[in-house]
């Protein structure tokens, strides 16, 4: 068992930096999100302009910094609960050895045109819960 | 008694938006960043080259979207709880009359040169407090 | 006769550094992209999504750095010609009593179904002629 | 003979997509900007640290949007010319079978500390030269 069932590597650019020389905290945000773009794309064969759902938790804990020689980051995100309407996933934002970071995201899948939550798509469902 | 000693109004920008048509998830966390540098300069009286804290740990509870013809957001702080060595600070997104997200940061300071956390300034502290 | 009929003041953020410490080449063209929409806005009187022109050509001529200390900057627009379908615009980047950069970019009035370039509004024309 | 010597693919990113639904112009900067800093690495085998070099003129003309379901970019690059103490490059973005975007940028050699333009080093021009 892992806790971690899907796996994405982002490449880090210089412009991911600040001015302290490391990657700048909202950046990791950035990442995450692409993860889950990833993962869309990837497990749940979502394009973009079908995915519904809003972020409305964000939590990061930053362990160690991400510079520019570690060239790209992994990161590893884990589907932790699945609701009615709504995701939490976990995630680890791995540079070379190091967790640089770890994650937690809640999304809430929405009706595009109303604006309010409805269920998640049963064929969503099935395919995070194969994969976990 | 209010919960925010402290307020900035940062203006939203077109390149804040992304292809959802409001500001990006990521871009609350340069929000915050931008509300702590404006912080340091306006009541600690330092510069950024004097700012040796580093973010350990963000959460941001998105309420409402963020959109560009708000033009700008007001980020509200308070300082919630001040350590030997590290700092917890709460905030709220506002845009127009409504509250876009509430969030919390936690900084600690360190030695830049040896990396560890060391104790906060005393005329930091006696600064923070006074405003609290 | 002035050679910028429109000026508009931006804040710099901590974000728009790079690890260099100064203001990302990349961030001076999202300034520029910045005061166009505030030109529209006040100028235009048009709101983002009747901003049907895409950007065609971009030229910056980089001569000062932009620093956090530097706070704002001011963007003083002007337009250059006025044709069938395109705007060309002439910029100066301000910061404090320096020109930090000088811009030029052309914009193209597009068809948003069909794509192509079609006719700039009349109205839009007239506005800007006002004003040079 | 090849009118670019160097290629890096870069991942796009749902961030570097605006309001539009496309990448954003500024964005293209930002490839620019990396391609040289992957180039500095690979050819001239110089890290952050010894890129002492400015840029001081960047032309972008933008031809065909770029969109996340092209999933990376190509960024082509080719020294133009060498100066005493200037480079000038010329760029092709490729996206799938199309040209994106052509771009020119020069760069300056520098002395950190002192400012002013410096010759650049016989090394980097020797490397440069054998690889055009």
């Amino acid at each position: 068992m892992t806790d971690f069932e899907y796996e994405t590597e982002l490449q880090v650019r210089f412009r991911d930096l600040d001015a302290m020389g490391h990657v700048n905290n909202a950046v990791y945000a950035t990442y995450l999100e692409q993860a889950r773009v990833d993962y869309y794309a990837d497990v749940l064969g979502v394009g973009l302009d079908d995915i519904d759902t809003v972020l409305v938790n964000l939590e990061i804990d930053y362990r160690h910094e991400v510079v520019l020689d570690d060239e790209t980051v992994t990161i590893a995100m884990g589907v932790r609960s699945i609701g009615e309407s709504s995701v939490v996933v976990g995630y680890e934002v791995r540079a070379g050895d190091r967790v640089a970071a770890t994650a937690e995201t809640t999304q809430v899948y929405v009706d595009p045109d109303e604006g309010g939550s409805r269920p998640l798509p049963e064929a969503w469902v099935e395919k995070m819960e194969s994969l976990r």
